[in-house]
């Protein structure tokens, strides 16, 4: 088994050893020190379960993530494995309560989705995808039954899960979807789907794929099993990539695809639906990209204080490059601040959506910038994805796109700062 | 007098009513709802005293500051009676224990600064220099008989005090300073004081002027008494600012000034003295930023609402401006979220001068390009200081060169975070 | 008289002697040596006379132009005797051919207005609206005979213009202009003109008032004199400008004011006729603000070496105030070579206005970034008007916003570009 | 044979037909209008012949160059019949006078570098290595019996080169370089080399390498004629690089590598000869960079218009859009006339290498910045090859990091500006 050590504790993140944790930085003389690695005392925030799961996930994404990205984005490969190994530690769905999640808290969620990121963007949105997308969307619009048939499996991986809501002409404005589900003209409690989708991480790898159609002119949920599709299915992967490549994208084909009438969400109707789970995976991202960016600047750092150029000096000594730095620890301090504060509102049922948009937007954002700032100090050497700067840059492009292009939630925020809306 | 109603109250903010503080916004519904003037949040992590502080300065500032602002500016002139005024309510020194001062959190002491800053950068700056650098360094560094002397007294607004370390060629450098303390040759227990100062907020006005000079080499405080000075003082007005009018600026120019043993700190040597000053007014200035950065967004959003061109639509429907207030917002948010975790970590104890540089240099700095930014949209009505903007671009451009330049700081952070010093 | 040496010549510029001008910068060995003063050697490009040219308008704005900017500025007070002394020069509506205009090419237009600009963009605006916006209005759209009546005059300064187009609710929407014409009821050939402007350059002192007002619901063009004016008409000044301080603006208030027939535009209708104006100034405008940003650039420069900061090195020799150089410098050479290629375009009537919508926006837009990153090279002493940047920075704010705020210019290069327009 | 056409005219670019050059866009009424593709008009600065060399540069890179490079790019392959196709056109080494040369100018010849980066910067990178490192190292510092021997069959690609400089441990540093020359023991006339050289372009296919090494302290010119190599020599392939992936990219291992003195530059020393090799490669660049960006503000002004959304309006027609494609339009006009004018004063002999510098790093800088921006408006599809920009993106970081990285270039021109230099 992949990892013994854990079986032999309940697979929940929540009780997880607290040894990795550190409160605060000190020097030797028991003098309070500046933490690079946490400029503004975050960790002070955190409770000691929260930095114990943090703890964890890190270990583990460390040691078992980190040695397969390199060869998995050239090759863009997915190890679907990975999505078994996060079950068996507890880390999908963890927020969800019960069926078989771990049930932790929104900080906690994005301390571990941060530490997926750190690796790389590409994991985390195969995590992503399926926690906060299916997994979330199941739990908050399926009916008992649903949950108890999906949920569960989807916990320990066994099940992968993947969200059509995008289409080829349609991306920044759901609302104009094509794909529709009518009755089936003789089958009684079946529905049939026809349409396309695109850009689906984990589509072809899907055992149950979250489609958003519309029925009767109204969006609604269903939840194809592969597993009983006869015909009318297909989901080619998106190859060549120039980024994200360590998670698998394609498409979802379907002509009149039977789904029976069980496999539909009862009530939920219109864009409210796929923008709640839209929701908690834009929280994910604001964290996971504070992960990336913090892993930019380590490797930044580190690069700066090794190489020497001009009378043996290192880097780190130019001011041009100290700023750069200080630019992107400042940044990743100041995300990582907003996004505890969200979690924390999140928990209390006082996260609203715009909140979500100004941390999403800006984390991914700022975490762009920052990413390409730092990318300059590795010279011709950033070029090379040994360095795993090129990556995340070329990662936290996509990340900035998706799941609500930036100017797209610059003209949400704008509605709601003025009553106004601006879009065309 | 002033404001009777605070004369039947203990002067300490720690008990104002807490009639103007609301918790969270929400629709007449019950829903919670985006706040503009919150986009966070924030609000959720103040304590109950705390919002009364917050509201009753906003009552003050609002009350009595804005309306005497436009002409002060204009003029260039500062009213002494603030300070009074703002002594009456307690907001003098007010994370001081004892000695009649309020002794509020940092927290709280930032939620102050930040509604004095609202109305204008150059108030803020009168309070500064007489609650952070003067009564603080007093506070940390004098002798309790120095403490009994002149706390009560500049806790009421009635004794002004000074901040003397910068010189005409020694700014961001003050290690070099060439002011110098000497003993008298022939009074015992006197020494004389010999150098200029300049850009000394409040000198021209002040009653005790803290000067850093070079005794033996080493750098000392001391307190001048201009009631008890006989000759060798003077502290001209710089007359003709383009920024920060509404406050008072002068020189210091002195030769042979007999200054008392007992007005010299007694242990404290070297930069450090000045420096944990500064540390305590950059830590305001990092909250009161924040404050005018908010009250520009105010402006421009009421302005883009008012103003109507094209087809009658108002400028609130412009992409390009509501990108301008969104990227305005979420830096007062961020920075907002920053300012309370530094104070929290002061209350603490555990709040590292880096810290403080990281939330002044980024808070001044995002200030600037946003109200800059939102400047923009005032078209031609932005050169008329009736509408406030133009005010607080030109008082935050000094906000972020004062108490240490923005790339001063970024080298002070380079440093902490590399290791390694890139100071020419 | 103010400069003798001028009346012994013709007073056009195109004779001016050539002894200032220098072709190209050289060591003392004879090898070419990079001048900061023009990166990219631009001075070839100019013809001898466009370098007399420049070199005599440099040496009336140095000798005549600097002494009084200072005290000007404070005082927010125009000289109106600059305008004779310029006239006397050639300046005036140079490119103007005949009417005692000095019929100068497009190019050596641009460097006058550099070289003013380089002083103080109020300055040059005073020049702008007497030169292109009134004088070339003139001479695009008059009759003969109102050619005849006033350009010489106001080529000598003996007359001078204002240009009343913006209205108090209608910036960068003239089309929804207010201010109406109509024909006397009783007076044969006599209109009356009723509206207010505001933001008008010269209002106050001007004596010939080109007003912009809807006549039967079009817009045409009247030349108020104001001495011929018996009532309804007037201009009074707009003080307290945080802007543009040593040009004088105003309001134009008309109520029934008289103008005869013989005042009216005969033929040009619609807003080509002031947007024609606008172009010749925008124009100017691109070239102006490059003059102000060199002058930003020789000050930064000069400060940055005198200044020692740290063990007595020049603050030039830190990397971070080398960039703000280099920065600006660049954006300055370029901007200069798109100048000289709009004009030599302009030259052979192939200009068009997106090209100097171009120009204008991108020169005002780098000019004014660039006076404000270097304008923090002089730390504290930038907030004292002695050292220039800082009445550079608040003008360049205004000289963006005028005559086309920047967005205003993106969106008509965006419909140019794509074909589509975006104004709400 | 690949383009028979060309067999039958001589193979300089000198003579190419005129037909597919325009001098001004009209439109069909015969008046000017505003050409997107060249908004400040520089066609209008361009020589009848230099139009035709462009127009046919761009017809074989658009015919031959483009359909292969998606292919190409993916399998990080690089076809060198290129280069004989190009030698065919008298695209290679362009500017030198005989040897088979074509003998245009500088501008004609960056013209070329335009159009070929227009399509991919990694091809033009392989041309500007084979042109003007190694063609043109040749030109100025060999022997002209090397000239003959080399330069004829270079120029015909029959004979490809590669530029030896940069080492694994001094990328902006090369005066450390720590690759030696020493003379052989017993060999009477033979050097040989040792060390080693990284991020050499071409380095694998390469025929003759041009090797920078250290001759008794001094850095020296060689030519190692890799058919005469009988051992010590390697020159593996860097693969998975993440940008430029259209150009093959090696080490050059040397062991005691024997050269003949024949090929040693005769009398050049130190590093002013590669730098001289350097200044006419980034000049090249400066051109090429304004080339990828007009592509990819090409390729993102079409799908702008193409792409619907929200009520079927193009993204065009969205302000944040258009102010993305006038930024980069913008910048593009202004790059181009940089580059006209400092290729006009090369012609003359006075292009300084800080002009170059000053281009260089400015349309590099603007290049990526904007190609960046542009990229966000394609949404998802950024993320695939097909639709290019994201190929140019990230070449574009490879353009600005090579041959000088933009922070190398502001130490560069800080110090011709100020006269002190702040290299640590």
């Amino acid at each position: 088994m992949f990892r013994p050590l854990f079986r032999t504790i309940p697979p929940t993140v929540s009780r997880f050893s607290l040894s990795c944790g550190k409160k605060y930085a000190s020097t030797s003389t028991g003098q309070l020190a500046f933490d690079w690695e946490d400029p503004l005392g975050t960790m002070d925030l955190l409770a000691e379960d929260e930095i114990a799961i943090s703890a964890t996930a890190r270990a583990y994404c460390q040691e078992n993530l980190l040695p397969r990205v390199l060869q998995a984005y050239r090759d863009e490969n997915y190890d679907r494995e990975i999505q078994e190994e996060m079950g068996e530690l507890g880390l999908l769905g963890a927020t969800i309560k019960g069926y078989g999640c771990a049930g932790v808290g929104n900080v906690a969620s994005g301390l571990i989705t941060r530490e997926v990121e750190r690796v790389d963007s590409g994991y985390r949105s195969g995590m992503s995808v399926q926690s906060a997308l299916v997994m979330g969307g199941i739990e908050e619009h399926g009916t008992e039954e649903q949950k108890e048939r999906f949920l569960p499996k989807m916990a320990k991986g066994k099940l992968l899960g993947c969200f059509g809501l995008t289409e080829p002409n349609h991306g920044s404005d759901p609302g104009s979807m094509e794909t529709v589900a009518r009755r089936h003209p003789t089958k009684q409690g079946v529905f049939l789907l026809s349409g396309s989708k695109t850009w689906i991480t984990n589509s072809p790898i899907a055992d149950v794929l979250m489609i958003w159609a519309k029925l009767d002119g109204k969006v609604r949920g269903f939840l194809i099993e592969r597993g009983e599709v006869r015909s009318g299915l297909s989901t080619p992967a998106i190859k060549n990539k120039n980024g994200l490549r360590a998670s698998i994208t394609g498409m979802i084909l379907m002509d009149d695809v039977e789904v029976p009438e069980e496999n539909l969400f009862p009530s939920v109707e219109g864009l409210k639906g796929p923008f709640s789970c839209l929701n908690n995976a834009r929280y994910g991202i604001a964290w996971g990209a504070m992960g990336a960016l913090e892993d930019c600047i380590d490797r930044a750092r580190t690069y700066s204080l090794e190489r020497k150029q001009f009378k043996g000096n290192p880097l780190a000594k130019y001011q041009l490059i100290q700023k750069k730095l200080v630019d992107a620890s400042t940044d990743a301090a100041f995300g990582l601040l907003a996004s505890i504060q969200v979690g924390r509102l999140k928990d209390k049922g006082m996260a609203l959506p715009e909140m979500i948009s100004m941390i999403k937007r800006q984390n991914c954002d700022r975490a762009l910038v920052n990413a390409r700032a730092l990318q300059e100090i590795f010279g011709g050497n950033a070029v090379s994805y040994e360095y795993g700067i090129g990556r995340h840059v070329a990662n936290l492009f996509v990340t900035q796109t998706y799941e609500g292009q930036s100017d797209i939630h610059s003209l949400i925020l704008g509605r709601a700062i003025t009553g106004v809306q601006a879009f065309c």
